[in-house]
């Protein structure tokens, strides 16, 4: 078995499934998309192991607390660890993380966002250890997110790859 | 003629002039920056074909329909091909897309920034074709875009060149 | 000396000390993380000198004036500087500017971000020179940004090193 994908076995994580959407949802686009030696990962949201979209929605700060929103984003760094692995074939492929965006749907005067989004960056180094885990990162409040009500996190990443 | 030239004739489409902003407003950086085989494609608005801003402006979901929105996208996707095609000289120069950005400015509650920002995706694909029009994307809501009342959309780029 | 660091002592410009961030905060990644020839930079924030946060903050149009503001995006072009300063150790090495992405925590109705984020672009441009110091720039209005009642300006970058 593969270095990474024997890490994520010894820490009982589990990808989830390709993204199941809500109905009429079209996405012309890659979730990943392999250009030479990078991987540009779309905006990812945080998914269920059936690829069904993970409740709560949502504004955080408002719908959402601030522990809740943590594990959302690290169910998104799942998601996009499943496309890139589909994409991929084998996650060891990855030499280095590069930058993360990490987006937050933010009820007003909510400032917590770099608190969510380390459920991704800690799950990123838990995974990929420090020198191909380690990357960029900004935090940041959206006015909204896509689907339904909104999923309350989003990432997108430019990942480095051999 | 140039390929992607010649598709955009086929296709009836036709690029805008460079942009004329409104007045009192300065832009201190490059429409595109290429450095060695990456062409950064700054933030871009919805044009005329004389280069000025199209209307509707303001708030997608409130002042702007998702179908008007749509078409917003599209026209940013051809200013930025108008960018990219004085800067590259000729777009056949792009060997394939990376990521694009697509910022919709949202009013409170909407959600449907993928079917806005599927106007530029749409195009980039029906000019480039599924290999090199591949790219990966985020589409999200912003609280607010420049420009008077705010542009209803603006995206951004990474493009790769030979 | 370096030519950029003398350069920077010709504009009587100083890098403040690392950031000072409020009690409480973790941020488990690289304030810069370098891949091969790149530099990707993290959402950094204005800084004093001494890196703790520069007031004011909160929302521009509203708490923050423009004027304020685009000497917040000067200062936080500073603290990017001093990471990068830090992490590479001479800023010669960089060869050139990618993209900067300019977050505006924005009032509503507030549209004019370019004008702000102007303070990063015209320093980067006064450093670097029209050659390396060319980039390209989204300048966009976000609900919120991190920290207390959230700074009033947040930027990344990508940064192209030798």
């Amino acid at each position: 078995m593969a270095r990474i994908e024997a890490r994520l076995e010894e820490l009982g994580l589990v990808l989830p499934e390709p993204a199941q959407l809500p109905p009429g949802v079209r996405l012309p686009f890659a979730k990943v998309n392999v250009r030479g030696n990078m991987a540009y990962v779309s905006g990812h949201g945080p998914q269920n192991d059936d690829g069904t979209l993970s409740a709560p929605s949502g504004k955080v700060g408002k719908d959402v607390t601030v522990d809740e929103a943590y594990e959302l984003a690290r169910k998104t760094a799942l998601s996009m660890l499943s496309s890139l692995q589909r994409e991929l074939g084998d996650l060891d492929r990855i030499t280095g993380w590069g930058r993360i965006f990490g987006m937050v749907n933010s009820a007003p005067g909510f400032t917590q966002q770099p608190a969510v989004i380390n459920g991704c960056s800690d799950l990123i180094y838990d995974v990929f250890g420090p020198d191909v885990g380690r990357h960029a990162r900004s935090a940041v409040g959206m006015a909204e997110l896509p689907f339904g009500d909104g999923i309350a996190v989003e990432i997108e990443a430019d990942v480095l790859i051999d």
